[in-house]
């Protein structure tokens, strides 16, 4: 026991400087089945929503044909309940053969040949949360050879079913095991989530050296309540955590749920606009097939996008917090360039924030200003009062640029130039912009 | 001292039979300023939403322009915040003279010209909610009066600044008021508001004589949360509430919030059709010049409308509660037709809910089904067990009439035939409708 432990050390000593893996210099973008159709395994009664190779080829296909894979949408992640609940005579985990007959490496394949990337889930445990195969520690290496086998993309390591001391040993494991296999494979850890999100029982800088995103916090529902607690949590821990993100490193406060039942509109801004203040990863779980064209705006907005994937990678701050109920966030982007987002958590009327950039510590200058929902533009001097209306529970968001500089040209999104969205003339502060 | 209260009581018991107006045999419909306009008089800096005389001419535009008078919206009510802060020379309530320079008679011809009907709000107390002058006991007779004179046709009294006590006194007293100007003012009491809503400290048998709604409970938000805070208490309390409502005297849980900021468009139509169950008064507070199609899609729903207008005028409840989050609202209607609402608290994702109508108590026979919101219809053995897929925070609402009754071509709203929504033919379960 003594000697097993001592073994796990030098392991983990090891395994600390094992994730070299290159990805995720952005934050990851795509789709990942599991807020919207959780575990639901009853193709018989459900066939077009079930967790089965057709849901992800139906969600692939939109991916593709709609206009998200251009934006950088391109993963397609499969959560819990894909597996057959018996590993195979070699030991391997399998995908159940009634919902996946044709097997994982053909998904994977469907997927490659569309210029899209797969992802799969395990557990650090005996078994997954949904009560499938786990991946206990001495099955990490064949799963991660696997994983690989099948040209798997990325990994997300869930921590149902073990113990803190096992998850001290699995998830530095894995990495060294993906790493191992030679086919560069993003890892998700949920690790901090399972340990409470802070210091000291979790050690970020660690996380940032084995893993390219982490799961810090419980999982999101389809509501409001969730997105604002989600948030609250997030930014009410910023000294900690926007420290230790950046490229190939993320916090990832979990799903997109825009599209789905629980968001209004301005919720979905919120969501949307939060999201890209926190360089967190854009995966969304909803049903591309049917979705509303207010949700497809807000979610395939390039400026959102370009400031959630900017080379830089320095996750946002909270910098304003009013008993007014407005929150002021604010992200440093590329080329001396900005994100602030004015966002209101009332509920009552839309609520006239009057600020400046001055006050919001911006150096003395003239800013050139896009909003990135109503894409109005305007120059606005550092010291000039200015008045926003901030809809309850929504956001203004804007992209701040100084003069002179290229503005939105810059934005990349997946590697690909999105922009221009705005040109970079000067032009004077447009009535009723503010 | 003594006196006084003798005096009052003896007035009390002939103001409880004072109502007999013959107003608003079903619930009353139109828009009321409050939840979104609050009481924004800065008209200088938010010109288009400031409480003024504009405001009102713009909503009563669009309810004369855009099709909502003839479902019925006729009543465009001003709340708080209109009057001066003095009374005038005769001591009577004047409007702000900056905010509505023709006064509120102009107002009211302007919406009698077309078609519409004018709400205004006093407070039966010192002061408003908002500061303004309240009606105090000795001003019941001059303010119920000058409303008169001004041609106004509803009046929401509410009860800031004024105890028990002289609430007991007062409410009566303005019914009596109202009835002696010989006006026809529909009454909105917010009296059992303010006395936590229940018996014995509220008294229904009289409200119902004196006053033809009456708001229960605390004032809507632009939330799900309140929203779902009023339904449970509406429905927590049906035994002692529903048996009080019916033609011209209705439970108030206030306005309908759709086509604001705070909720989806599933939390929409739930509104929706839980107020359409409740027999609730549909007073929207939004602003219809700048209204979604989605939101408009909903508010204007005939058949929910219908329903929510039903001649029977009785208020429905609740009649199953589930486990899993689903509950079953339903409400009996006029020509043995019946509505039932499916509702999931749920935040995961839609719900496939097994039931029969036999399980919903319904007597045995055959019954026709028409979905209200997919316009979808069937027909349906008391004994076939049916799946509703039900969205979080979403309904399924279903008109249930009877073979051979005339479906839903009795339906009404503010008088006028506004079906047939539906031909009741007899159709087979069409493939995917349950």
């Amino acid at each position: 026991m003594h000697l097993g432990v001592l073994v796990f050390s030098s392991l983990l000593y090891v395994t600390t400087f094992a994730l070299d893996n290159g990805l995720m210099r952005t934050p990851p973008m795509g789709w990942l089945a599991w807020e919207r159709y959780r575990c639901d395994i009853d193709c018989d009664n459900d066939p077009k929503n079930c967790i089965r190779h057709n849901l992800f080829i139906d969600m692939a296909d939109r991916l593709f044909e709609d206009g998200w894979r251009e934006l950088g949408y391109v993963y397609v992640n499969i959560d819990d309940c894909w597996s057959s609940m018996e590993r195979d005579k070699q030991g391997r985990l399998q995908p159940d053969p009634k919902r996946f007959p044709g097997g994982i490496k053909k998904l994977a394949r469907y997927l490659h040949d569309r210029g899209l990337k797969l992802g799969i889930y395990g557990d650090m445990g005996t078994h997954t949360c949904g009560g499938y195969p786990g991946t206990p520690l001495d099955k990490i290496q064949i799963d991660a050879q696997t994983f690989a086998d099948w040209e798997v993309d990325m990994v997300k390591f869930d921590g149902c079913y073990s113990n803190a001391t096992e998850q001290e040993q699995g998830y530095p494991l894995m990495s060294k095991a993906l790493n191992a296999t030679g086919r560069p494979m993003g890892y998700s850890c949920s690790w901090p989530a399972y340990q409470g999100g802070l210091p000291p029982k979790v050690n970020y800088t660690q996380l940032g050296e084995i893993c390219n995103l982490w799961r810090n916090y419980g999982d999101i529902q389809d509501s409001w309540g969730s997105v604002l607690n989600i948030v609250d949590w997030f930014f009410e821990n910023q000294d900690i955590l926007a420290s230790v993100a950046g490229p190939g490193k993320w916090n990832d406060p979990d799903m997109l749920v825009i599209g789905d039942f629980g968001l209004s509109m301005d919720q979905s801004r919120t969501q949307m606009a939060l999201w890209a203040i926190m360089a967190a990863p854009l995966f969304m779980s909803n049903d591309l097939r049917t979705l509303s064209s207010g949700a497809r705006f807000i979610l395939q907005n390039k400026v959102a996008i370009g400031i959630n994937q900017d080379a830089l990678g320095i996750q946002g701050r909270r910098i304003v917090k009013e008993k007014s109920g407005i929150e002021v966030f604010w992200r440093p982007l590329s080329n001396n360039a900005s994100a602030l987002v004015f966002f209101s958590r009332r509920n009552d009327m839309p609520y006239r924030y009057k600020t400046s950039l001055h006050q919001l510590k911006y150096t003395t200058g003239s800013y050139k200003i896009y909003d990135v929902f109503t894409e109005k533009t305007a120059t606005l001097k550092d010291s000039t009062d200015f008045v926003v209306s901030v809809n309850p529970t929504g956001v203004v968001m804007w992209y701040v640029s100084a003069p002179g500089k290229l503005g939105l040209r810059q934005f990349y999104s997946g590697g690909k130039l999105i922009g221009p969205a705005y040109d970079a003339e000067e032009n004077a502060l447009p009535h009723g912009f503010l």
